[in-house]
């Protein structure tokens, strides 16, 4: 009997591959498509598996990317079933990993044998990128990965990740690409003292205020065709000992930045600086880029899905670029075309992870149309 | 023999008394001065020692006012020499409480000695008001004493705090009065939300950075002839969890007013809530009234203080209004001239707390003078 998208993704749910762990769901995807002419390569970086898989040699490559590492699942006492048992109730399953991402992992590699099994001469060649660290610091997973294909001059044209990016239902949002994300870490330096003698002291709370609320108030840009305007926020603002007569020190400022790709890092970086510069504040700053924004435009992958999605589920999906980030950025430097598309969010990294039961059929079926639009 | 200020001084200081243990200090007060015909009346409260003496029962009445409790040492290995060993080095005796007040008490303790011994048969009467509880809480100290004092209509007329006073000479300063103290807890709030998702949240540091500005920049008065400019400070600022993916749900601000007489505690509060509204803000804001602020104008008490201080040293002293509470401002309540008087406060709740023993003859000396030009 053939295995269905439920029964992998249950079998997937039940291994407990918190990041960065993969629980051999690795060994068991690659079991399901090397006797279908996949070649497998186990890329362990670190403490991390990866594994590629392909089909064939020629262009065009079309790659899924997915990760089989989960999120913690939280208090366990939350959950209404255990997150590592995947209970089905009411025409949902439940269990972490549910739908951020193993039914979508599910669901594309029974998506590639069927449609092997039909075209076993399909033009191209199909691949699979599966990290364990995507939930985590992803330094040893699909980065490295990318790193090693762009080394040894393996190219793609076409990259679908099984993030959910379906909002309402299934097929409504399909991510053509991400902001970038930017984070500083401001320190603003002030002058210790007694709030009895506040002239002999200098405080960096009164100092910053005007330029947060400059930060805070600030257009850094417009968006564009494909993305919403960047924004800022501040995540954390530290300042004072507990002590109710002390002028602090210092204040210590935590802010991120989302960005389209109408600004770069390096111009927010200078805009930040000349509008701290202008308050004369004396500061220290240092930036962490977490991720550079991509875009895909409009073209072939992304017109395939859309089709695909529409001769499915009826539905005209709509193209977006926002959200938090993914492996999507790391793909996008060594593929032209990456998108993402998979199941409702909803319920990702929360107590009680889910997806309806009813979805993953036309899941299945909409990476298997989009592979027919594409290499046939 | 008799008693030095320094052979006082000394013995008090070789009692750990930290707020709020007295260590028999009152009794040893008491035993100086009960027999050259002192009532001594002791007042506990709750767990407060207090002491009350008098001298006579006519007007004026002149009452020493001290604390015989101290502020914790902090780490012992700081200090160069046991802070409850009263040591002398160079001219200079060590140990805690050594200027905040032991020196005082022990001076003004001589000063009434050889004060009612020249002149047994002065006019008015003597009182001293001896708390263990300054340092502390001040709940069932001074206040209780003043209470009591004032619940039996025993009327005060001058008042004589002990406090160290002087800045960078022994009688270059008297306070005739104390800026009042007004302390804001604020919360605003926010909504919780993620970083990537802003439209959704609403971030507390952005939406009060404004008004924090504005109340950081607001001239709340020009003080007047006898106080400064009312001051306010945050000493506390803290908003987000440390994850830097949060938009927090709310900031907890703590803020200080010292305020003078130009201005008063409910004037304040509603222009700061005026100021809060202004921006729209959604908060919660606590406040407590530390001390109501006092002054004494420049009348019999300052002036025979300032002779006294003329004579003595050949300084003309400066009256000021400066720096923190003290119990004077319970004492105002019940007594209508109070001024502050004491040894050089630079070594003040510090480590190595110390004051120079070639003062504390003249701080005596000031003291006695005080009392011949008021009570003769």
């Amino acid at each position: 009997m053939n295995t269905t998208v439920l029964d992998l993704a249950k079998t997937l749910i039940s291994r407990a591959s918190v990041t960065p762990q993969d629980q051999d769901c690795q060994d068991l995807i690659a079991s399901h498509l090397v006797p279908l002419g996949f070649y497998a390569e186990k890329m362990r970086f670190e403490e991390v598996d990866n594994l590629w898989l392909r089909r064939g040699t020629a262009s065009p490559v079309l790659v899924f990317a997915g990760h089989t590492d989960v999120v913690p699942t939280g208090p366990l006492e939350k959950w209404d079933t255990a997150p590592f048992t995947p209970t089905e109730k009411n025409g949902v399953l439940y269990g972490r990993g549910a739908a951020d991402m193993k039914s979508s992992i599910a669901a594309f590699v029974i998506a590639a044998k069927e449609f092997v099994t039909q075209h076993p001469h399909h033009k191209g060649s199909i691949a699979m990128l599966i990290t364990a660290d995507e939930e985590g610091p992803s330094v040893n997973g699909t980065v490295r990965v990318c790193d090693a294909l762009k080394a040894r001059n393996e190219n793609l044209d076409y990259c679908i990740v099984g993030e959910p990016t379906s909002d309402k239902q299934l097929g409504d949002v399909v991510k053509n690409g991400r902001r970038g994300s930017l984070n500083g870490e401001l320190l603003i330096k002030g002058k210790q003292g007694h709030v009895a003698y506040p002239h002999l002291a200098r405080n960096p709370i009164h100092l910053c205020a005007a330029a947060i609320d400059e930060l805070a108030r600030t257009e850094w840009d417009q968006g564009n065709e494909y993305f919403p305007p960047t924004t800022f926020q501040i995540s954390n603002f530290h300042a004072g000992t507990g002590a109710g007569n002390v002028v602090p020190s210092q204040a210590n400022i935590l802010f991120n930045f989302r960005f389209s790709s109408a600004s770069t890092a390096e111009s927010l970086k200078n805009r930040v600086n000349t509008i701290l510069t202008s308050h004369r504040l004396e500061y220290s700053l240092t930036w962490t880029l977490s991720g550079e924004p991509f875009l895909t435009p409009r073209a072939e992958l992304s017109k395939a899905m859309a089709k695909a999605i529409l001769d499915e589920t009826g539905i005209s999906t709509e193209l977006s670029t926002t959200g938090g980030t993914s492996d999507g950025r790391f793909i996008a430097k060594i593929c032209p075309q990456v998108i993402e598309f998979g199941p409702i969010n909803a319920s990702i990294h929360q107590i009680n992870e889910n997806i309806e039961i009813s979805t993953l059929e036309p899941l299945k079926n909409i990476y298997r149309r989009t592979l027919e639009h594409l290499l046939l």
